[in-house]
């Protein structure tokens, strides 16, 4: 049985970008989570026929990409679409209708930044997850049998409660395939056999801060999207410089 | 009710060292987690009558202290006794017979560090938590009526469960006497609710890191002392270079 635990890859959980140093990212892959909203809205443009997302770490460069390149630019910061951009890290802005055929380039508070990070450090593979994209997410992980990092964006280096029940949504499925000595790990599946049931629900009655911060905006509807399982089940891979349909 | 909210004190929890920085420490009283076990040996000393404890961060100025005054020198790396001390940190070697009177000297790998680190940031006051005092702390903190930050000393910066299940504790004894717009704190008292019938069954059942790491060294009885509630309930206040009974 130990030889057999001793031979399975590795996975471990990152709960926020500032803690991301302490993994071994140029051996794994790193799977970048930012339930609210970014990897959600990234599934969901691709699912939808989007080209590409082009992930850019700052405003300026969006806009600048958008004016050299047939692109649409997006982004926020603070939860609002950033000024100087026309479209916001929303994923029911786009439908195929919007985006099909287009490339987006996208910059977003936590997750585009954090992706940067795994890329800087040399991550062996890239992927996006989201509620969205779930199956994807854990069919592709299984297939690889490689190392793994679960990387939550988090919330300006603070841990968050969607980010970390996503990770545990991912190990509950995948961990009899994987060698697991990470309490963070543990946590987060924890969390998330608490919160299963109704995810919405469990934001809700933990008062979850990101949750409190876009309610005040009224994008309950966002919430609920990005909180739903398998709704843009399309594997997103990071592949030079552009997140694609893998 | 906002108003009445707004005007509680702020408490959040930090689950790593290395998130230390995101939080407000010069206005806060930080308690210092490290239940296995910096934090639990030191309630135990002092309970049991030491006269102080002076954390140091590192061997050599413990070995040194101990050349220059008529003390106990004692502190661990990597879970076990550190080369050129005598003592480890076993809260079970410090009983009356032992410690009453005395002066003990400890360096530990994760607990002392982040102390020092609170300090360095200009913390406004210093305590250290663990179960086994945890009346005292939550007593304490419920009377200074102040912003409070739950600091887990971790593992080497990663987050571990034990430190993250006495905050979870802390939090469901006091919540309602603060502020907290916090996930790590929600998170925490969330995996609280899960253990708190049996700690020790559940540190077992999640397989943590640092259980696995102490059975590996025989340390069942010690792991089970830590996880005791009230069994060394003391108040451990940091004043001018030693942690004194409060």
């Amino acid at each position: 049985m130990k030889t057999e635990t001793s031979r399975l890859p590795t996975l471990t959980t990152c709960l926020s970008p500032a803690l991301l140093s302490l993994y071994d990212v140029s051996s794994s892959i790193v799977v970048i989570i930012d339930i609210l909203r970014a990897t959600s809205t990234i599934s969901t443009a691709l699912f939808n026929g989007a080209k590409s997302v082009i992930p850019v770490d700052n405003v300026a460069d969006c806009i600048k990409l958008g004016k050299q390149m047939d692109v649409i630019t997006a982004g926020e910061r603070d939860g609002k679409i950033a000024e100087g951009l026309k479209y916001g890290n929303t994923p029911l802005q786009y439908s195929e209708e919007f985006i099909k055929g287009k490339t987006l380039v996208l910059t977003t508070t936590n997750g585009t930044r954090l992706l940067h990070m795994a890329l800087a450090e040399g991550a062996k593979g890239i992927i996006t997850g989201s509620f969205c994209n779930l199956s994807s997410v854990c069919d592709y992980l299984l297939a690889q049998n490689k190392d793994v990092i679960l990387a939550c964006a988090a919330w300006k280096d603070r841990i968050n409660i969607e980010d970390s029940l996503f990770a545990g949504a991912v190990i509950n499925r995948i961990k009899d395939n994987f060698h697991i000595n990470c309490d963070a790990s543990k946590m987060a599946e924890s969390l998330f056999n608490q919160g299963k049931n109704d995810l919405f629900d469990f934001m809700r009655d933990k008062n979850a801060s990101h949750f409190q911060r876009l309610m005040g905006f009224g994008l309950e509807k966002d919430i609920r999207f990005c909180l739903t399982l398998d709704n843009a089940n399309i594997l997103v891979v990071y592949e030079a410089g552009r997140l694609i349909a893998g």
